[in-house]
């Protein structure tokens, strides 16, 4: 954005709290308008050496803020002077006194979620984080005070015997986001506080401590990074500007960037997809298991895999929990699951791929047909899409307001189609997939598109896979063995995210597979052991929770629900 | 055990079936009954030639089996001729069939677990394992079937027209663990059924299909797996010898071993256990976060950390989720919690440590003092033990056919000592422990039993630790900040099961603390960071799942309740 910040981005953002060093950071660390988003080629292209460069600038920056909060606390100690006989009534707790001194009643706080009218001249005592400051001359300053994503409007003035004018002082010079606790009373004003969520209140100050400080100057701006693209853009049809938080900047100060709406809403609704997957699967007799991510040999073969050394053996990280759930299995555990971390050496630059995420696997034994893994599948994701819609309306909505997206369209009863009506139907509008080759991510995008608009679904499956673009411990399908599978991947909104399939059981077909598929069959002999001993007939199926996430919100980058993502470039925070 | 199995073993154990070469087999890798379960030195001493030299064995073995298993099917296939009429009513299933040819309805199988004797005279069809088979002459064969723990006894008879004596001769050649589809109607017996759970009812076969065989000779004979060791004191004092499978080879044939009563008891308390956890946490509010697991640094530092290198950077892989956890509590998560995969690579050979476990995580907002923390931690664990003596009846059951133990004494109210009272009691019977110290297993053990004594409980909390002995986010003690420390350990039969402490949300100290631990704060910069920008009063604790369980059901050794257990030496399967 050059040098230009506008007036009316300044009033939203810092208007009265903006140093001289914070409009230098603003111009060095954020995104120019034009890049609000760092396209895939883009990430690519970024060199190690650029990655150093900004690594070194940051540092820089650290130092400087550094300085800079040493200088601000040291004008506030200043501020709370000790010729005010209400100096009690504020100021900085020490640390000796937030070191466990005093045990509490936790209920003495009241939550700003459950202010409201009804509560009018009662005394309360809320903690939370300094949202916005806005001095009014010198006798009074509002806070807007934010805890678990609720706000309420409180009023420090001056009042004899009370409130001193060095309390106003020390209010107006708090930095945004420190933390606070604020005693005093609820009033309810004649109009509506259009600044926060507690509308119809606001908190008559009559103390005020701050327990944990800010620096002053903030690399984010908290309502920079929640802005809506839609708002930016009206606002630059208006002639205006606002900043715009890129997304490598966001992931380098993610603790600020979580304290958004829409990302306090991302992260809850990956915990409750989380917890839905679980008791969908527990309810249905399922086994929660753990396995190991340090494994010798490859689990799934090929390049992308971690190396490391294990005590002196070579070892790797598990790109999945495949072998060890179908261990499980052969274990007797019946049907298992685990929530867990996957790990993907690949140099994937794209908007859906990660190093490293969140495995949601399951495995179970079948009496004689994959699509009773299928019927699973089927049950567990529209459970899941009804609880979210039904218990995250508050977290959904969250999301929308920053980044919009239209409700998950989606059957009672889901569509299955198979590999070849998927091609056939590709090909009717003139996209030529080789038969027995793989989609590629537009032809998946466009089969979403032509699916949704001729099923009105955009969550279905696709089953019968060409078997040579399987994993080899895939089950060949009964009656075309050397060409199809008995596998599925199912589809959200044109973009897979599960993969499933009726496993190999039979342990000389799973080495003729692996030998075929180029895996050195002794790597894996413990593996191709377990069924030797009687092996179930079983399927399964992975998921991965951040594409869950991305899909269902409609999100556009991975990176957007992964809570502190791992790419080819990014090993940090 | 030397050369010798008695008959009595014999008999219990593979009396019908045992080839030659299994006797062989038994001898060769079976322990002797001096060598039950290795001690922590034994375990140490085994070299790494050694474990070679057992891999090379095992697999030497593998190929016997497999040419054993060969020549078994070859000869299998012959006993199910074509001149038999009634032919169609068993055999092997051949695969085809079993490739998702027809989707079925999966109420079409009955589970044996149901078989009870008011379904007299129903049709039914079971899958299940061959547990035992015991021929009576040539026109009868006995099966155990085994179905998720629960069994039935089978009985194949000649009838004319009906059963053939090739049928009856196919069943008796089954090979034990082998999987089958029983067809036949439900018969009670006029005396209980002894050798099976479902007692009042037996199954009438009149059709016997193999879905997956089992090689004959198994590495492992689960009814010597699933076998206590009472009870093999009491067959040595009567001048007899039961075979005896040790640690290793349970854990180099896990997913036999997998099959005992009581392993199966033990995944499915531990199952029950990260449910439990999860929902109590939920239902106050936690939200379940998945942090990395490959990190820049090394999150607690030490040298107990396993390195590899990410895309040409030097990474690492943590210790534990402490660092992200902590994040997200500066990202305003507010309380968080994980269960995921936790690596320290120690060189520890005890019965409490491994390479790889699951860490049970949480992270918190306090208002004021560590104590709320523990408030949880309290709270959470009766619900916990609560849960499991009252859902898990059956399983603990299992577990305590197998291995003794007596239920866990804990009071409603949990006891609460300082650390210098723990030290005390300790010095009162004459232990001397250094005062700023850290109490060894031995002293955690003596002061476990004291506690038990004095106050009634197996379960309690240690607080007020040394700060020496802490790591170096713990929040020093407000009145002896150089000494002590707001910290606590939590205990279960005289065992650390949890740490836990308020955190050090104030970056400079933070960074004095840090160095002062000889850690490289530059190694550790976006951590120490994230407290720049208003950072709540905190704390949190990690407990092992692993651990948990082992200590919850009083077993000996930890390996007991990992799935697939990773320690210095073991890394498969």
């Amino acid at each position: 954005m050059g040098a230009g910040i506008t007036l009316r981005a300044a009033l939203h953002c810092t208007a009265l709290i903006l140093p001289p060093l914070l409009l230098h950071f603003y111009n060095k660390t954020m995104s120019s308008s034009e890049s609000h988003e760092p396209s895939n080629s883009e990430s690519a292209t970024i060199s190690k050496k650029a990655a150093k460069k900004e690594a070194a600038k940051l540092e820089k920056l650290r130092r400087k803020q550094e300085a800079a909060a040493l200088s601000s606390t040291a004008s506030n100690l200043s501020v709370n002077d000790d010729t005010d006989p209400l100096a009690a009534n504020y100021g900085d707790i020490p640390l000796v006194e937030l070191q466990s001194k005093t045990p509490v009643d936790v209920n003495d706080w009241t939550r700003v979620e459950t202010l409201e009218k009804s509560m009018k001249d009662q005394h309360v005592l809320i903690r939370g984080r300094v949202q916005t400051i806005r001095p009014v001359g010198k006798k009074m300053s509002f806070l807007v005070i934010r805890e678990n994503g609720y706000t309420v409007q409180c009023l420090v003035q001056t009042q004899p015997d009370l409130v001193s004018i060095q309390m106003v002082k020390f209010a107006a010079a708090l930095s945004r986001e420190s933390i606070v606790d604020v005693e005093g009373h609820v009033s309810v004003p004649d109009t509506l506080v259009k600044a926060a969520t507690q509308q119809e209140v606001e908190v008559q100050v009559r103390k005020l401590y701050c327990v944990s400080r800010a620096v002053p100057n903030l690399p984010i701006n908290i309502e920079d990074a929640a802005r809506s693209e839609v708002e930016i853009e009206k606002a630059i049809q208006e002639g205006e500007q606002f900043v715009r938080v890129n997304q490598d900047t966001r992931l380098n100060f993610r603790v600020l960037d979580l304290r958004t709406p829409a990302n306090q809403g991302i992260f809850r609704i990956q915990s409750q997809i989380g917890n839905v997957f679980r008791q969908f699967l527990l309810s249905e007799g399922f086994v929660e298991i753990h396995t190991p991510k340090l494994i010798a040999g490859s689990s799934e073969g090929g390049a992308a895999v971690f190396r490391l050394d294990y005590k002196g053996q070579p070892a790797c990280l598990a790109q999945s929990p495949q072998l060890h759930k179908q261990m499980s299995i052969c274990g007797d555990l019946g049907r298992v699951f685990e929530i867990g971390p996957v790990f993907r050496a690949e140099d994937s630059y794209t908007h859906r791929h990660l190093c490293e995420f969140t495995g949601l696997d399951v495995e179970m034994e079948i009496k004689k047909h994959y699509f009773e893994v299928m019927d699973i599948v089927e049950r567990l994701f529209i459970a899941l899409f009804d609880s979210l819609n039904h218990n995250c309306k508050k977290e959904l909505e969250a999301v929308r307001k920053q980044y919009p997206f239209e409700p998950l369209k989606y059957l009672r009863q889901t569509l299955r189609l198979t590999y070849e009506e998927g091609v056939q139907m590709l090909k009717d509008v003139g996209i030529e997939i080789e038969p027995f080759g793989d989609l590629n991510t537009e032809a998946e995008r466009k089969l979403g598109q032509l699916v949704s608009e001729k099923y009105g679904t955009e969550f279905y499956i696709l089953y019968r896979y060409p078997l040579a673009i399987r994993p080899f411990y895939t089950m060949p399908c009964y009656d075309n063995p050397a060409e199809y599978s008995n596998s599925f991947d199912v589809f959200i909104r044109g973009e897979e995210i599960i993969s499933g399939a009726q496993r190999i059981h039979k342990p000389d077909l799973l080495e003729k597979r692996a030998e075929a598929c180029g895996i050195d069959v002794k790597t894996i002999s413990t593996y191709i052991d377990s069924f030797r001993y009687g092996a179930p007939l079983h399927g399964g199926f992975g998921v991965g929770l951040e594409r869950v996430v991305m899909l269902f919100c409609g999100l556009n980058n991975i990176r957007k629900t992964s809570l502190y993502p791992r790419d080819p470039l990014r090993l940090a925070p």
